[in-house]
């Protein structure tokens, strides 16, 4: 009999049919057939509608959860219905003829998704276009001067070296960030120019038609991209540091309470690390995007509240610092998730000293978040890193106690057997050190983290220098001046 | 008087000339002045001399250090001279006429780096010029068919709808992956065959033209791409995975042994880090390009030893893995490099344990590159794997008899003079725990970097399996089978 299968083969469908040999299958029924057929044929369909249903839930998540998206959709629509009125308004196209053609090119290859995205485009093609435009007509002249055999080997020798030249920039990293695109386009105005065996009079009325053509493109592009629901590099990047360190500072206080908490005490097997302490791998895998919108927004104008130099590139440093954070929270979490557990007897020792840390640290994380969002300075930040560290302190006093309290915990019911001191010093050999392990190495790298925030606080402190963040409110202030004469007061009754 | 200030800003030169306030300015010699303005010039030219032989010698070590990169300039600027002999022969002019033009456009966007690349872009630019062109030509039938006033309002629509379409297509993750260029193409097409306002009998005509110069394009693109020095993504990741976990194997053992050298001991503060010890920097950034070689590589024939379908993915995994490591490796080097460290006293205990462990993670490590390497199955991973775990018992052993070893090693002295045994409790209370805290951590990710280790070990195992590794050879089999019946023989005498 046949047997007819479906198995999924990365993401596509294949089915196999095996037909064993000799000759039973020749000899069934139609009828068999025909249902078997039947069969297949609604398995078929219902694999297709599961399949079409969950591409279709997965596409349409996508736009609502990020409906910009689906309005980028419609602004290229608009913007080349926009530029294909140029081929049906009768005026215009007389204006600019055949070469409309070269609007649309511009208007599909430059419309990106971010306004930083769309000017590094138009600028590149337009200066790009210019520039190798008019070099190549200054060598066709000099070609054709140069007479009817010379001609293509000067023009084809040019063709090749700068071609060659031009491919190689593009491995130099700075050419690769700001100019990848300008290249390409250069590369090809040079090449269709050079080559093209038009006379230079006729090239000159070419290339003046094409520029204006290519200008209209890149002028629509930038219009309906600025005026509609703009979408901002320099604000995207702005966003996804903010995100990102509050991702960092849930994932932290996550991830400690995680550890220590009754929940996890009661049933540790159960419980898999909650959601809100996954956020750091957010930030571990940022860096292409962080690098790519600092690159983009480079090219946005003072848009909001970010000014034309906005230091984006200190954002990236912050970005740095805090993936540097993230890294130590990784490996935290790998010791959390180890198989190898300290008791809890032994965790109580270190639970309250361990969660106020991370609470700091969190804490200290969340004002640099709120403070970069706000776009002001933070009132209270050396406040918290001071508190953090006291409670990096206590944690450490609270590590220096542990020995004598967990040599206590086991020895004190041998101590009253025996006193011999020969005795006392085998107890002490059964510090549980070996035990303690993953809970001491959890207390060191949560040092380790405290001082890594510290980084992190020093690049947020560059950054509120550098964008000329705003100084606390006045409200904030004169609050503050309430505390100070308060304690003042105190000061001076006592 | 004024004073000049050269300062380099974002790579570029600023020039400040200070001009104080008051008339003194004014009244100096016009020597003096001539004087200062040929000390500028030629600060100006120095400057910009040392600019240009900086960014020479950068630009020439670009290539120095990767001739492939200088090798693809050339061969596109043979690409392209081969494209612009269609214009000077006459024969092939007369054939394709003025549409030679796209096999220019074609040969220079479809040019990539690597041949995954280049098949990338010109399967996308064919398909979506093949099928954007055949859905144009069909509307503009129909629309030519609905009457005059009607037919701009279908195509003006359709033109909308599907970039519209399109353009949101490119946020789902596989269309962006392997269909990016595609859906840019396909917009192109079908915008400019749309509103172009041929008849459809002048269009079927230029379809086919300009589907045989863009054909023409793509062959030679891809001739020149994989005849000359071809560069193939898949192995470009094969070598990068390779290279990776020869470096992180290198960092770890580099990190470890930088810690308990006598050098350091001798001068704890000017040793930095070792260059060897900074390898696994490599791998922590690393995800982006080996996603992007992997979503190469699929689109590659088989080429050398890499069959068709040659498990591109897994490559991604053992990666994962590899990052997986190195975050713990990063952790591992912040604790080494603290400030806080262990007495060496204190470290000289574990010194030999942890040195063991890092070097036999780090044979495993070297021992899963050279056989990814050769794409052969290890023979003795198994073994070296055993043999790691067994330092990873040692040093736990190592850790358990810690505290009794740092306790006799403080109380000693004190232990002579009183013997009673409230004093001995109070000398357990003196085990330096804090001192040794860097150490134990050390000690603690040593054994987490082991487990991690592991894992990239099975996925490595299912990369050999998937992507049919050969066996051991015959050689290395023999000499296997030699040492078995020799330990035979050893056990049969015993």
């Amino acid at each position: 009999m046949a047997a007819a299968e479906s198995k999924e083969v990365q993401g596509g469908l294949e089915w196999r049919v095996k037909v064993p040999e000799g000759s039973t299958a020749k000899m069934e029924s139609e009828a068999a057939a025909f249902e078997r057929a039947a069969a297949w044929l609604v398995g078929c369909m219902v694999m297709v509608r599961m399949k079409v249903v969950g591409t279709a839930t997965r596409v349409w998540r996508i736009g609502a959860d990020d409906p910009r998206k689906v309005m980028h959709g419609l602004k290229v629509g608009l913007a080349l219905t926009l530029v294909s009125l140029f081929y049906y308004t009768r005026p215009l196209y007389d204006g600019v003829g055949r070469a409309a053609m070269w609007a649309i090119m511009t208007v599909v290859v430059v419309f990106e998704y971010t306004v930083g995205g769309c000017l590094y485009k138009g600028f590149n093609r337009a200066t790009a276009t210019l520039s190798a435009g008019a070099l190549a007509i200054g060598v066709h002249w000099i070609a054709a001067k140069s007479g009817h055999k010379v001609e293509p080997v000067i023009l084809g020798a040019s063709v090749f070296l700068l071609a060659s030249t031009a491919t190689f920039s593009r491995f130099i990293p700075t050419v690769k960030a700001r100019f990848d695109y300008g290249v390409t386009i250069f590369i090809l105005t040079y090449s269709l120019v050079a080559v093209s065996g038009y006379r230079v009079e006729q090239l000159l009325t070419l290339a003046q038609q094409r520029l204006s053509t290519i200008a209209i493109g890149i002028c629509i592009c930038l219009l309906v991209c600025v005026l509609i629901c703009p979408v901002w590099a320099g604000q995207e990047l702005h966003l996804l540091i903010v995100r990102n360190m509050e991702k960092l500072a849930d994932s932290l206080e996550g991830s400690v309470e995680d550890y220590f908490t009754e929940d996890r005490i009661a049933d540790p097997k159960s419980t898999s690390p909650s959601q809100k302490s996954q956020g750091y791998k957010c930030v571990l895998n940022s860096k292409a995007s962080e690098d790519s919108q600092a690159n983009l927004a480079r090219w946005e104008p003072a848009h909001g509240r970010f000014g034309f130099r906005h230091p984006w590139s200190q954002y990236q440093k912050v970005g740095a610092a805090m993936r540097y954070c993230a890294y130590c929270i990784e490996a935290l979490s790998g010791c959390i998730n180890s198989e190898i557990q300290a008791p809890e007897s032994i965790k109580k020792h270190l639970s309250d000293v361990c969660m106020r840390l991370s609470s700091q640290c969190s804490m200290v994380l969340k004002d640099m978040s709120s403070s970069i969002k706000a776009m002001r300075r933070s009132q209270g930040i050396d406040l918290l890193v001071a508190d953090m560290n006291e409670a990096v302190q206590d944690l450490q006093s609270a590590l220096k106690a542990l020995p004598s309290q967990l040599i206590q915990g086991t020895a004190s019911p041998q101590r009253e057997a025996a006193s011999d001191e020969k005795h006392s010093i085998s107890v002490t050999a059964t510090l549980p050190l070996m035990e303690a392990l993953p809970l001491i190495t959890v207390a060191s790298l949560l040092i380790e983290i405290s001082s890594r925030i510290e980084g992190a606080v020093n690049a947020v402190e560059t950054l509120a220098r550098l964008a000329k963040f705003d100084d606390p409110t006045d409200d904030e202030k004169s609050e503050k001046m309430n505390n100070i004469s308060n304690s003042e007061k105190v000061l001076q009754e006592v």
